[in-house]
């Protein structure tokens, strides 16, 4: 797949996740999509977004940074938003925090099989407990 | 540069932190180099380096995944280390441990002018405080 038809593919995806249209999340997934070295498949990787969006309600993805090299794709995703409960253990409760994940995804046939990802965790526990 | 020319520089870069070899840091890395936004220049990352070092005698920078698109790069780098004391804010004293970086670089002129990481710090904490 030619490099801008993968950005093109994987802005799509993001598209996809920040309407929330998991019906259509099988476009974009692998069916044994593998997220940090652990096989969690379409449906699994589906209820982990769904819990986010339910412990961040106005959670949306945002692509500060893109890479390309077919098959793969790196991305820098930056967050701003304001989950209501806890978020990674830190009580959050409503307050708004800001923090980015870098994150390596390769594709096959037009679709993600495996997503290595770190998320600055760190950055929202100081936002919140050393303000 | 060429896509693999670029990828080819970034492994000698990794190979010149591994040895500690800071007089050649200027080789590869700008003066006016950028960090997570803020402008440390050659000096300061070259401190920033050589504190990490410091805080774990056997640090190693392993390249698990590198994509390339000129002029950008982007790593997933591996360690598995005993830092001596505290870490990340974590009491690590000597134990060992294993975590994750997801790294995005710009070049111009064959050196880094900018570094975007995030560091899988609650990796860390969850090896050490909840093992």
């Amino acid at each position: 797949m030619h490099s801008q038809t993968l950005k093109d593919t994987y802005a799509a995806y993001i598209a996809c996740l920040n309407r929330q249209d998991w019906e259509a999340l099988g476009d974009f997934v692998g069916d044994d999509v593998r997220y940090n070295g652990e096989r969690v498949g379409l449906a699994g990787y589906r209820q982990m977004l769904e819990r986010d969006f339910c412990a961040i309600p106005d959670l949306h993805f945002v692509i500060a940074q893109l890479i390309a090299e077919p098959p793969h794709i790196a991305a820098r995703l930056t967050f701003d938003c304001t989950p209501t409960g806890e978020l990674f253990e830190v009580p959050v409760n409503g307050r708004r925090v800001k923090f980015t994940e870098n994150v390596f995804y390769t594709f096959e046939a037009g679709r993600i099989v495996d997503v290595a990802s770190v998320i600055d965790k760190a950055a929202v526990a100081a936002q919140v407990l050393k303000p």
